[in-house]
This record gives structure tokens, sequence and C-alpha cells, in this order.
């Protein structure tokens, strides 16, 4: 082992590499370079994992022997030997625990058959995969506080979330536990952690990240998966891994015309960008985002002027529309009565109602209440949505909006009770009001970490990209990255 | 006018050009080399439809004036002043009838708003919209019979079906009232009257050709558009012409990687391809295909054989699954009761049960009883199904099948009686089962007319390619007319 490494990795000293502080690309650089082993990074990984997640919760599936084993001879792809944490909800890993949040499957000891598709490419690229990291109960609020088991705390502040449904993932990433790790994003899951622990979320368009082999697509193609990343590169890199149509899926997204690693080299040309940070509150007024949220967009939108780009307001049709939230939730209950079969299926018994928290019951009910011709109808509202979206983009090249609404939330903000079932999905439509629409769309978008508030909380702001262009994302995002590196510095070290 | 081309189309002689044998793309260069005027096409076009249309029923919706008047200076497209039918379900066409095969909706008057996609850029072509044509209530059923109005006729055979639901562009296509017209298919509705009427009619892949502006997509993807055709280059240049994504698509097919127009000019590599003839029976038995239709394979199996193509036997796993058919009527019965829903939206009030067909009717109730999480389920178990038939894809590059299990049914043979409201859509499972299970895999697939029966009825038979690969399937359908042309002999001069 690299001394200096191991040294630093656990005595850190300014002088030497903070391992914890470098994004997977660095860490494969390592390994080819010959300065650490895979194993030498599977055991450090895991030793920070050990060290900090009684505390901080992120890990709840820990896969140290797979692991260690796997790194014996990792494939020779350009992530050979770097750790890698993957979200316990939609990827499966073979013979790995599988609970989507549920205490029902965890109590039961389901395991997944076999890797999907996207665990299956990480491997293939070299990823180390050594463990499983937390969600919310079938990802459906923003946090990672699953019944039965100790929340994700971010890092930040312990007494406050870490976003979510990815927020296990998000909080090993900031914490330098692994460099990156898989996330999910079907109403803003990637995006939601990513700016509540201060890293880079890019959800990809629709259709570019398969789900084979067990789905086509879910909840009609609001869901797509990445990863949350110290940096744009990295997001690059995994994507040029598993950008790509696999054989059955229902649809693709449009053709990945360069490599995005690639792409990230060349700098935008001057673009046009229009920015809002108001969303229509349940009272139908338009509600402004929290100061600190404003001035986060504020900070970004003179940073992308100072690089040249044009920035103005702009009206986002869909935010302002009453039908939005109603037909967006038709789609999303539909999804949690599907899961819970599911997940009845896989125990091979029903699922009772004291099982679960009372907010995915209810969810659950009401998705049974919903008809087939209500839920198409809700889709085909939701399609025409996004034309009129696709319509008024003309003017501009990206959007720009907080990511989230407030700073990070205490735990326990998205917590419904008995008497109040649905209390939770409400107070999150509140906080990431500008990340589903375009789950909806289908449309890729990204948090950026620029912004911090006086308290030292992560303030995301999130950029928004034609279906498909994936590669203006990720290249004006490399350009704010080079103009103001992320910094992760407040992290556990 | 070039009095060799009027006097042939009223009077055939076997010296002069026969219009009505040529394809769209020779009447287009007619045109181009001043030998026709878009007018002059427009009114021999109208001058066939209005000899024939009587007995043979294609047309429903003339839109005469409005042809002559875009005749005077069409646009100089690629098909510049060469006559179109437009389907008179989904495609609209600004200003004109739409019923969808709806009588109230016929009585009512309703017209469109405006043009769809479809129809803008078949007008940006050059192409003159001469009238709608006749399809089944809503496209239901495989012919062209819908209430209140004549049928549409084969017309080798004017008792029997044309297929359908895009039957009326058949019967003109094959009459030579226009030389090619537009259709979609959610079940083989390309297809199917294709194969009946003795066309060309591809069915390209899910999310190839955008439904744009009122759509983003048919009953969950089952539902793609273009034409039926005389000639397989005609296809493939209309492909040229609407395929590619829309601003506001929810997804799209693989890229077109060169223009489909071109594509044609390379013929195959030697390819494998594997036929089936039977399908699962409504009892659980494998049933044969009529022995007319098994000669149609058999004769393709040959053809494609002495052309270097490797042709065996294959499973199709869907074809043999029970679960196919509920899971996919699921869908469509969902699909049905939307489209009167929107129907009665567009009229302003109900439908009533009497006022449509009693098929129909049933059809939309079953609909309505379908949950919401009933019918996501079946896609995903349709999308399931995808991926194992993608799986059972690696050993063959093309599927042959019938196009349909019998030669065209005689007119009637769909009709629903109030005491068996659904014999019409079992009938027609019987009848097409081959065709519908690639509008739930989105795989394109097209009928080439290469064989007809001892009466002279033209008998389809059908090629099915991976998802994305119209051109592999143009490329091996221009093969095949180079080695047998396709003859439209029979058809009215």
């Amino acid at each position: 082992m690299a001394t200096k490494i191991e040294a630093e990795s656990l005595a850190p000293e300014p002088e030497r590499i903070l391992l914890s502080s470098l994004d997977a690309t660095a860490h494969a650089e390592l390994v080819r370079t010959g300065q650490a082993s895979p194993r030498e990074l599977v055991d450090i990984a895991i030793a920070r994992i050990e060290r900090y997640n009684d505390e901080l919760g992120a890990v709840t599936i820990p896969l140290y022997d797979e692991a260690r084993a796997a790194a014996a001879d990792p494939p020779h792809g350009p992530f050979r030997g770097v750790p890698i944490l993957v979200k316990d909800l939609l990827a499966t890993v073979g013979g790995a625990p599988y609970t989507g949040g549920l205490a029902p499957l965890r109590r039961a000891g389901y395991r997944s058959a076999q890797d999907s598709h996207l665990v299956a490419a990480l491997r293939r690229a070299g990823f180390l995969v050594v463990g499983k990291t937390n969600t919310s109960e079938l990802g459906i609020v923003p946090t990672a506080e699953p019944p039965g088991i100790p929340p994700a705390r971010n890092p930040y502040d312990t007494s406050r979330s870490t976003g979510g449904s990815s927020g296990g993932s998000a909080c090993a990433v900031a914490t330098g536990m692994v460099p990156l790790a898989h996330a999910n994003d079907g109403g803003g899951s990637i995006r939601i952690p990513a700016s509540c622990c201060g890293l880079y979320g890019l959800k990809p368009s629709r259709g570019r990240v398969s789900f084979a082999p067990g789905y086509g697509d879910i909840n009609g193609g609001l869901v797509n998966e990445l990863v949350v990343t110290r940096s744009v590169r990295d997001a690059a890199a995994v994507l040029d891994i598993l950008a790509g149509p696999q054989a059955g899926d229902p649809y693709t997204a449009p053709a990945q015309l360069a490599r995005y690693t690639a792409e990230i080299e060349v700098p935008p040309r001057p673009l046009r960008i229009g920015f809002a940070t108001r969303h229509l509150g349940v009272d139908g007024a338009l509600v402004e985002s929290h100061p600190d949220c404003l001035r986060a967009v504020e900070h970004a939108a003179r940073l992308l002027a100072s690089l040249g780009h044009h920035v103005e307001p702009v009206e986002i049709p869909t935010l302002h529309d009453p039908e939005w939230v109603p037909r967006f939730l038709t789609v999303w209950v539909v999804g949690v009565a599907m899961d819970l079969d599911e997940a009845a299926r896989e125990l091979g018994r029903p699922i009772r109602a004291d099982e679960v928290e009372v907010l995915t019951w209810a969810l659950g009910e009401l998705g049974r209440l919903v008809s087939g011709p209500a839920y198409a109808e809700a889709w085909r509202w939701l399609h025409r949505a996004s034309r009129r979206i696709a319509a008024s983009w003309t003017r501009h090249d990206l959007w720009l909006t907080p990511t989230v609404t407030e700073p990070p939330p205490l735990l326990g903000t998205f917590a419904s009770r008995a008497d109040d079932p649905l209390a939770g999905i409400f107070r999150a439509g509140d906080f990431a009001p500008f990340t589903a629409p375009f789950n909806a769309t289908g449309q890729p978008a990204c948090s950026l970490p620029l912004y911090r508030n006086a308290a030292g909380l992560p303030i995301g702001v999130q950029l928004v990209g034609a279906y498909g262009r994936e590669d203006l994302l990720l290249r004006i995002s490399a350009q704010l990255e080079a103009a103001q590196p992320f910094v992760h510095a407040a992290t556990r070290r």
C-alpha cells in the first residue's frame, strides 16, 4: 500500500493526498499508476464507512467480503478498483439483500437474483460494490429515513436530512466513504440529496440508461438512474459507461453524439439561460424560495454571466399550472401501489398496513382508486404539458432554478402521522417543486454545489437541459466547476 | 395536361404511362420533369376517386377544393404535387372533418383545428391532401366498416374486407386513386390492409414518427404512423420525411444512421431469418395458419433463400404465451375508454351507447373497469415480454410470419352483436395474432405483397426487425421487390 495514502486517510495531513477529496477518476488513476491497489482502496472505503456510518447511517447493507473478493482482480475498465455504493432501490446487486426501504423485505432477508444492467455495467467498468445505501421507503419522500433503521444524516449538520431519496448515497460521497455512488430520480431523488450534501447530481434523459433486465421503464418513464459525484467528469464518465440502448428497451433517448468525457473538454458557446425561483403553492399563489436558495440562484446567475452567458428571468409554464401536481401524483400513486404489489410478490405474502409508513400505505390505497383511463389520461396530460414546455423552450438553451426551496430540512420533516397520512408528500411538494416537472418531461437536469448558506449548509442550483442534451448540461457544468471548483472541505476527513 | 397521361388514366393502353401503376416517387418525377403538373395529378386523383369510390368506399372525406387550391404552388419538396390521402384517425388535417370512424363526430361536423406534425411534414414535402379515408370505429377491428357509411371494399373481391383499420387508405392505393396514403398501426392496422390489398406496409419503430402536437404517444406506445405504398422506395422516402424527434416528444427511437432512401440501395448481407406460422388459439392449442398463408410464407422463405439468406423455423415466445392476449387487451381497452372520453370532449357532450358499435361500447366499459395499477402492470408485463423477445432475437436478424392467418375475410366478419359484444375483437385476434406483439415491443415490421392465392387475392407476409432497424427491413424489402416486383395489375385501371 502506498504509505502516504494510508497515512492520509487515517490521519489526514495537508501535504498528503487527501483521498476523500478525490473523485472516482482520480481514484482510478491511482490504481492505474500503481499508487494504490484495488484492495487498498476497498479497505480504505470500508474503514471510512465503519468509522462514520454509525453516526451517519449512509450504508445499510455492507458487502465488504464480496468487495474484497472482487478486488483481487477487477475488470480492466476505466474505473478499475474504485469502490462504489449502490442505492438500495431499483438497481439490483446479484445475491445481495434488497429492501427498497421496506422493513418487511429487510426482515425477510430478501435478496436480488442478479445484477441489473446498471450494476453489471459498473462492474465491467472496474467498480467494486462495497455496499448499498439508505433511502426513504420506496423512495417516496426526499430524505433517507426509512422505518426501522437509523436515518441517513446530513454530514454538514447531523440534525438535518441528507435530502433524498438517494440520501445514503449522497452522505457516503460527501463524507468520502466512496468517491461516487449510484442514485436514481423519479421526482428529484438524485438532484435533491446532491443539493443537500454539496455534490453534483445529474438526472439523465428518459431512456438514456436502461432498466434491463427487470423493467422497461419505471412509472411510465418518470425515473432515471445515474450517480451522485464529487466532480462533473465523474458524472460524464459514468454516463459514458451506462448510456445506450439495451436489448428489449421500450424506447430510447436521442442519440449520444460524442463521449461525454470528450464533451466536457469543449466549453459551451454563449448560452441563453432563463431562471425561475417561484412555484405555485397549494393555495394557488406563487411562492418565492427561501432567501438562501435565492442567493444560490443569484450567485449561479452571476457566475454564468461572468462566463459570457445571457441570463434572464423566465416563466416555466408547468410550475404555475394548478393541474400539474394532481396529474403527477396520479401517476406517482399508481407507482406506489405497483411497488407494494411487487414487494408482496417478492415476499410471497401480502404486505400489511402496519408494516409500512402511513404515507406509503395511503398513497398505495389512493393508487388503487385510480382508474386505468385516469392513469393513462394523466400521462396524456403530462405529455401535452411537455409539449408546452418544449414549445416555450425556444428562447433558452437552459433553465436555472433552485434545486429545492429551502436549506436542508431537519430530520423528521417529511414524516406523516396517522391523523394526516399525506402530510409528508405535500411537504415534499413544497420542498422540491422544481425537480419533478423534468421527470415528467424526461429532460436531463442536474444540481450543482456552488453555494453554501451562512450556516455552511450546501444549497444547490438546478440546471435543466432540453431532452437528450446531457452534452450541453455537462459542458456548462464543467465550465462552472472550472470557474468555481466544487469544495468538499466541510465533510468528514 | 400531358395528353398521354390523361388518355392513359381514362382509357389505359399498354404503350402509355400507366399512371395508376406508378408509385409516388415516379409521380414526383413526372412533376419535376414537367410531364405533369400538380394540378393535373390532383385532377386525375379526384377523377379516379369519383369513378370508383361509390363502389369501393375508400374515401370518406373529400378535400378536393383544398387540394386544387394547394396544387397551384405546392412546396418544392421531394413529392411536390403528388396527391395523397390521410386516414381519418389520429393524424389531423387542419380545418378538415375528423371522425375517427365515430358516427357522432361525423354527424356533429367536427373538424380538426390544425395539421398534426405528420400532415404538416407531408405537405412541406410537396404532397397534396385530396381527402381522408375510411377506417373502422376508433380503428378497433381490422377492417374499414364503420357504422353509418358504406364499408371500404377489397378491390380484388368487393364482397371482402380491405383489412384494416387503414382499409380506406389501402383500397385507395390499390386502385390507384393515389400512389400512397397515410396509415397507422396499433395492432396491425398498416400491415393487415397492406396484406389484404396487395401493398407494402411498414409500421415503423416506436418513437420514430412523432405524434406532435396532440399527443406524446398513443396507448403507451402501441401505435405508430406511416403510409401504405406501392413500392419500398416510397416507404423509405416518406420515412425519411417523417422520422426524427420533435420538440416535446416523450422519447425517441434509436437514431437513424443514414437516409432510408440510401439504405435501400445497399443489398443486405446474408441474413438469418426465423419463420413461424402458428399462434396460440383461445383453447390453448397452437393453431396453424390458413394453407394460403402458409404458402405465402413458404414462397417468401424460398425467395429469401434464393437471395442467399438462411431461413429456419423459430419459436416466438410471446406468440405462445397465454398471458399475452389479456395483457395486450388490458392496455387496448383503456385506450378505447380514453378515445371515447376524448371524442366526448370534442363533441362537448357524452357519447351514448347507441351511438357506437356494441363492441366499442363494451371495450370502453371494460376499460373503465381496469384499475390504474392493473394498466401499468400490464405494460410492465409487456415490457418484460419485450425483453424476452429481444433475448431470443440473438439467433436471427429478422422474423418471417404470415401477416394474417387467412385470406381477406368477407365483409361483416368482425361485426359484433348485442348478445355477443366482444365477438369482433376475438375474431380479430384469430385473424391477426402475428402483428400486435410487435406493437407491444415497438419493433418495426412490414407486410410484403409477394403472393396471391388461387382466387387471385393478395396474401402478405410479415417481416419483423429488431427495434430501431427499419434500415434492415427496408433493405431486405427492396431486395425482395427487386427479385419479384410488386404487381398491382388486378386493381382498377
